[in-house]
């Protein structure tokens, strides 16, 4: 379609609203989008800059400049002697409208939700950490605003060191800390460091946490499965794996719940030293132990040979997005590396002012606020469960905020979830974290039947509300399994 | 050695002060410390719980609780009818102290600092900031603060989706957004989807921003240099290279600061058609055009083949570490996956806090005010530069905050930098960002010798004397060229 210009064409373009801000702004706007939706299309000749001036009714130099920046910015193109025509700017150029992509399904809201790994979202000190950011606004150098320290703000890494001393009886100095934001970060950093550094292959817990298989071949490793049982990781088939590299969570696996036993630890420690080994330690919900103090980090125990990432995700908040690694110096330059070319690392105001919660004692002030309110949960489960399935079904409620449900034998862990999705109450089956091969086959799993409850954020009504579904779910699926899991 | 805890052994290892804090901790500690600092050897027994007890005058209670601890950690190991003993560690564990690894040296204050890419951090709007996250936390939902939706805050998106429509005439919804931490981490996820999308190769601008080389290898891409001339990316080369995709600064070419010319602008996206290729488009430095309003972004020409990349480094500060990525259907979803497996992204309240910015106008009026400060220092750099080198020295001062400084023909670039620090003025010359093959070789350029001076964090004070002293540095360097760069 060729636009007639002289009678009116234009309107059909450029509609001039002399209340709605620049005229300029407005027939630039208007032209680039009748250009992009063909309706001028590539080829069509504009009318001279005068002739738009009039028809329009604006001053000729605000066409002139619509004009020069249409030109400038590739949609229109003029050459001697042909006036200003619209440039072929390629038939892909937005004419038909995208389907919008879906990335993430917004969750429905649901009355329970037992999903592992959230804290109770309700008591996140916030009024605390706009406290601390304001504060560091105050307090950060002029210069920290610009391109940080690589491995991170001095100050925090002094800080956390000094918390991973004390809390964690672990065993480094700033100089071994690298602030990343978050577990997965410091664990992306570290895998990527060991493909670098000639390590093959890594050894993951099964079941364990979702996606690190997937993450650690993305990083360039492969990836074995070693089974965890009563006492943690089974160190023994990790020797036979052939792995030198191991990553687990000794404080509370995930998800069974189980603390990595003494003679497993120093039998660990042992390996690692035989095989010039690395132990990549997820210290993760060592912070909440009830029945005892929590035991200490690995790092601690062999400095030379563990890499331990830490986060504030589970005390504080996922959405504050700061952890930190601390690495023997063989492989911390190399972690360094990784953060700078991939992302430089996390906000310098968020880590100073997390350095300030822990500095002023707000932080473990929070900490034995939420241990209680976990605590009370806990218990509460517990007899929950007791009650409506009997004694001795919950596995690795010493520490952190998730336990393991042992459905009765026979019961089939999908079965039972899919049942409880139904009554509103959402729960993984343990299969859930099974290791996964890379052609997506998953190991016959060495656990009876089970489910695994994160309680962390879940109140204490939606609480006996859930186990009180996840029990009638329960009969229905009991009896021999009806599934192949 | 072997320790007599009968006479005052124990004081050695274990010094017990009642004046500070828990007689338990206090044990535990020392004792720790003393099996990893090998004063406690492996094999060592340890005295009888009643026994330490006696001797350290404290409740037996408090030693089997250390032992038990210490037994739990792997530090010390029971065996029937033999007592608590001190477990083996292993010979790496701590006790011999490892130097510290220098990851970033501490730069020492310089007087003028001409590096590339700072902006004016003593006009970041921290009190903005502040009360943006202040007001963050009162208003971002519950759920917010657990496993946010992927693609980051929709309320964020929303917002720079807006913005890129209406300040870089961007052609996006808020579903083609990601949110990101910084430009480097939207990079690396989009060349990482590259590769998965068996894309092998990636055209790079030459002279180009540092790193992009490394960083394109490291996500398994090959880079191929393609030439910048005065009117931005060759094309043509482009075309020759084999390339299917490409990354390139248009709006203000780093670090020679030319725009990509209007005919330039159409070749590129011709070429995407052609041969089914991807446009990275680093949309740097447009926010600060001083002649004119600034050229529009690519993305808005050809939304189907431009991944936009943008940040607020530049705008607000690098250490607010929060980027965008606009990218077509096909690719989003790869780079949403990018995210999730390796950081989940960036914290959630700066999400919100900078949407709150940009929503309430004060991100523009921020923007408004360092506009004019550079402008101010562009024009005084025009001045100064004129009168220290003569006219038409410089290039690039269309836009941004960095320009070229050519230097008189057969002058060493490398010669006057080095001079000019030994005088207390830091700057780089252009030969810092040529392309650096996987072998180490830069190609050699197309450009007369010359100097990349940012401008953005240089008070008018320190720019008139930072000139002055190129002057002396350069007049000590003319003549032929001393050096093959």
């Amino acid at each position: 379609m060729t636009v007639d210009w002289g009678r009116g064409g234009p309107d059909l373009l450029v509609a001039v609203d002399r209340d709605a801000g620049p005229l300029r702004t407005q027939i630039q706007d208007q032209l680039r989008a009748a250009i992009r939706d063909q309706r001028l299309g590539a080829g069509e000749r504009l009318p001279s800059t005068r002739r738009l001036a009039e028809l329009l009714e604006v001053a000729r130099g605000t066409v002139v400049d619509v004009y020069e920046q249409l030109l400038a910015e590739g949609y229109l193109e003029s050459t001697v002697g042909s006036g200003t025509r619209v440039a072929a700017i390629g038939s892909s150029g937005g004419s038909a409208r995208r389907a919008p992509v879906v990335v993430s399904a917004p969750s429905s809201p649901r009355p329970v939700d037992f999903e592992y790994g959230i804290p109770d979202l309700r008591s996140v000190p916030l009024s605390d950490w706009s406290w601390a950011v304001s504060k560091a606004t105050q307090t950060l150098p002029t210069a920290a605003l610009g391109d940080e320290d690589l491995a991170g703000s001095r100050n925090l890494r002094e800080v956390v060191t000094a918390y991973h001393r004390r809390v964690r009886a672990g065993w480094a100095t700033a100089e071994d800390a690298i602030i990343v934001s978050g577990f997965r970060q410091g664990l992306a950093f570290a895998l990527a460091t060991l493909a670098r550094q000639g390590i093959p292959r890594i050894a993951l817990e099964d079941p364990g946490p979702r996606d690190h298989a997937l993450i650690a071949r993305r990083a360039g490793l492969e990836a074995v499965p070693v089974p965890v049982d009563d006492h943690g990781l089974d160190v023994g088939r990790l020797r036979r794996s052939g792995a030198r590299a191991v990553l687990l969570t000794p404080a509370h696996q995930c998800p069974t719940g189980v603390v990595l036993g003494p003679s497993r630890r120093r039998d660990l420690i042992a390996w690692a030293d035989e095989v010039d080994g690395v132990i990549l330690e997820d210290d993760y919900d060592a912070e909440f132990r009830y029945d005892r103090q929590p035991v200490g980090s690995l790092q601690g125990l062999n400095p030379a040979r563990v890499i331990a990432l830490g986060s504030v995700s589970k005390t504080l908040a996922p959405t504050i997005r700061l952890g930190w690694v601390f690495a023997p110096p063989r492989f911390a330059a190399g972690i360094v590396e990784e953060k700078r070319l991939s992302s430089r690392g996390a906000p310098g105001l968020d880590q100073e002012a997390l350095a300030l919660l822990m500095e002023t004692g707000r932080f473990d002030r929070h900490l034995r606020r939420v241990r209680e309110i976990y605590r009370t949960r806990r218990d509460l489960l517990a007899a929950e469960v007791e009650h409506a399935f009997g004694p001795g079904r919950l596995r690795g409620l010493a520490a952190g905020c998730h336990a393991l449900l042992h459905l009765p034998d026979g019961s089939s862990e999908r079965g039972v979830a899919a049942a409880a999705e139904t009554m509103g109450v959402r729960v993984n089956p343990l299969s859930h974290y099974r290791f996964v091969t890379e052609d997506g086959r998953a190991a016959p799993l060495g656990f009876p039947p089970a489910l695994v409850l994160g309680f962390g954020n879940v109140d204490e009504q939606q609480l006996r509300r859930g186990i009180r579904i996840l029990a009638r779910a329960a009969e229905r699926h009991a009896g021999p399994a009806r599934e192949r899991e």
